[in-house]
């Protein structure tokens, strides 16, 4: 076999793979927007033989064989990437027994249906037995996956972002928090009030506005579909990457800041290079680097002071009088600071505070003897600890997020990776281009968008995220364009 | 192993592979209603590798030792079925290389997107490439499935119909055929037109009485949706059996007969035995008997003159002043018979004439020599031999079916069996339930649902469809209760 074929055998199974992950994906975004109510348990079934499936493939003997027999230094650089990420796959899948890969797929689609009543309920005992076994079942995987020397949680962590342990996230986020902590209480002091609105916000015009935005940043509907959600998210790549929204009628912005995050994961997915379709360079770099599109684009410029220059009129065609006299004051109420109790409501300085609450409890969890018995008491005093209020009840406390009923331990800690990630592109954007602003207020992003497809976006999974972040803002990680950015923004809004 | 063990480990197979049968299904409904007009490409490859997916499960060396090993004396009646049905699924996937498997399964979700837009632009050449491939794939799979001394079509039509040679069923589509022209005849030479309907039929309208008459009709929605597609059809099973339709803002009969004839399929996979899940019992007998069950609600109940009792002021409730005075002149507009050139829209006289041309089609397809390039020439000349009409054009004609862009050979005739099943089952309906007509037209239709449940619905595929029918009716499968339906109910109608 000469090393072309050789390599194009690889990625025709490589192609496989790939593919049953979409279709897994494909699942999901269906279990979680059109499915019926009745058909949880034939879809539980459904998510394991797909993993069953695409594990089977994963671990093949052949498959193995072809990633051992290939000679890396007679690829070239795009070809070796792919080797070795597959390589990657394999080793990560071969340690986990398949039993446990399709109970962990059928668990995530169960717990999901049993979190979405529990939630409902308010009763997290109602939660906990299904959580239990989620922990149970992570706890073992993590136990397959981590590498001599590592911890459980990083083994876990490592499959959202590969090759960043949690202490070194830990260290970030740990001086991350004062600059956090005294802006909410600067803020608090200064007792500013951000003004309220007033009006009527029909469904249809809070999505009609949606579309709007969504193409206004990017987001191509004939690759993609807007649907509602409980809990938004967006699904899929390239031709089909699908995002959702979630609409109340007395408060448009929910809806609007919901949809310009989603389509910065699926502006993202979009844009990876349509040539590396089904391989495994053709995928996103990490969680923490898509979530840097979707906070770039929600914070960066959504909650921003010349967006609101474009987006105040729009709002005002669409809803007629809102109670707001204009940009200034739209902008003071995008960026109302206040202590509230759902992570996906918070405002930017209390946003990474949610994050750390979260990820304090996994690591307990999986390093610290934490059980799921003790998950609701921690996690209420822990929030009365961080945040000086008392969680009323489960739904606005440990229940408020999908992500544990799923198993996405280790997923939490991504989302603040993503605004240091957001913060330090923005700054290479403003460097970049010096306008910046006045092209966000005139509602002009496509030089923008244009600058991440080419340093974030279409490279995909072509190199590791640090390599990424590095090749685009030439600098290491830091969380300190985050601190300055934060620090900038709140102290000349509140005039601390 | 002990049998019961040994009969279990079957079943596990057994529900990996029926598992993967409803992601296909899945994958298929949201390429008809949801997915975006870019992913095309990729959907392909997601159905090739759960194609090839479920292939390698069915070709399963141990799954072989396993059915092989198997003592079916040991069995009950129900494990007995079950076992033998999984070797028939083993013994057909086993007689197909994975390669024509993987290309059949891409090449139907890409020939489907190509029949669009063909048949958006009327032209046939358009779709002959893809088509002339599917016809070559279809040929060799027929090749590689039939029996020895079966004809290629038969093996096509067996995936559909189980035992039902395309020799029996044409003989008693000639055995109908006088009946359906010597009708049409007399109509035409009646003379009689049936009235006009004028008024407006806004679409959210249209989908609530769907909606409405889809739950008359049995539809369970907590286990279903209705959604909307070009060519409607149903998709899933028991928990998850969805539905769609179209809508005509000038026509609403289109929209509510297509829902009720949907409704027809999905309340039939809604009642299947739940206990049977994801075994080879728990599915439907056959395609006949499939549609067999939508023609009985759409035909049978729902252009009988008793519906027309129920829905005349449903429709007037709906719609307001829609043109007709009441129930009778509503029984002659659903009742219209007109040469029309589209098999859907097409009345109970023309209908079976459209699928005989169907059918002679493909017999000659598959037996006669036909090629794809003289097909639709061959159509048009037979459709004005048979019609006595020209074709317009090709979407009118050769292109306004779905069926032959997914493979699909050897359906249509089990449209014309169904007919024929509908007519026998509803000759008993009546006897066991004298007031029949007197149910229907007060829309009570739970004692006709509750009927069919028992007799069709539950056992689902614990007969061959044969067995079934003749357990239902008591009676070999004939189509003279059709001719006596059809006869009786169109003389008087036109009084002829």
């Amino acid at each position: 076999m000469s090393i072309q074929s050789h390599y194009q055998s690889l990625m025709t199974r490589a192609r496989q793979i790939e593919a049953l992950g979409q279709v897994s994906g494909l699942l999901g975004w269906d279990q979680e927007t059109m499915m019926p109510r009745k058909a949880g348990a034939q879809r539980a079934e459904h998510f394991a033989a797909v993993e069953a499936a695409r594990h089977d493939r994963l671990t093949d003997k052949g498959l193995a064989d072809l990633i051992d027999g290939i000679d890396p230094a007679s690829l070239d650089l795009v070809q070796r990437r792919n080797v070795a990420e597959l390589r990657r796959q394999h080793e990560r899948a071969a340690r986990i027994p398949l039993r446990l890969a399709e109970e962990l797929a059928r668990l995530s689609s169960e717990a999901q249906d049993i979190w979405v009543q529990a939630r409902a309920a308010r009763d997290f005992a109602m939660f906990a037995p299904a959580l239990k076994r989620m922990v149970a079942l992570k706890r073992e995987e993590a136990a397959c996956l981590r590498r001599e020397g590592q911890s459980h949680y990083d083994a876990l962590l490592g499959d959202y972002e590969p090759d960043m342990p949690a202490d070194h996230l830990a260290e970030m986020l740990d001086r991350l928090r004062p600059t956090l902590v005294a802006l909410r209480e600067g803020i608090a002091a200064s007792g500013q009030k951000a003004p309220a609105i007033s009006g009527s916000f029909p469904a249809d015009r809070q999505i009609a506005l949606s579309r709007e935005v969504a193409g206004l940043f990017g987001y191509d509907f004939a690759a993609g579909r807007l649907d509602l959600a409980v809990h938004p998210f967006s699904s899929g790549t390239m031709g089909d990457a699908r995002i959702t929204t979630r609409i109340d009628e007395r408060d448009p912005f929910g809806c609007l800041l919901s949809t310009i995050h989603e389509v910065g994961h699926a502006v993202y997915e979009q844009n990876i290079d349509a040539a590396m379709m089904f391989t495994p360079v053709g995928r996103h770099a990490s969680m923490g680097v898509h979530e840097s599109q979707s906070r770039l684009f929600e914070n960066q410029i959504g909650r921003s002071r010349a967006f609101c220059d474009w987006l105040f009129p729009r709002m005002h065609d669409t809803f007629g009088n809102f109670g707001l006299t204009g940009a200034d004051e739209l902008y003071r109420v995008l960026n109302r600071v206040e202590t509230g109790f759902i992570r996906t409501e918070s405002d930017e300085v209390h946003y990474n505070l949610h994050i750390m609450l979260r990820f304090g409890l996994e690591l307990d969890l999986f390093e610290g003897g934490l059980e799921v018995d003790d998950l609701e008491s921690e996690w209420n005093r822990r929030f009365a600890r961080d945040f000086g209020r008392e969680v009323p009840d489960a739904a606005q406390g440990v229940l408020q997020d999908i992500h544990w009923s799923g198993g996405s331990f280790g997923y939490f800690p991504t989302y603040s990776l993503g605004n240091i990630y957001a913060a330090a592109l923005t700054r290479c954007l403003r460097r970049d281009l010096p306008d910046f602003d006045g092209l966000v207020s005139r509602g002009d992003l496509s030089p923008v968008i244009g600058w991440l497809n080419a340093r974030i976006h279409r490279p995909g999974n072509l190199m590791p995220p640090e390599a990424l972040m590095r090749a685009a803002t030439g600098d290491a990680v830091s969380e300190i364009p985050l601190i300055d950015y934060l620090k900038a923004k709140y102290t000349a809004l509140y005039a601390l």
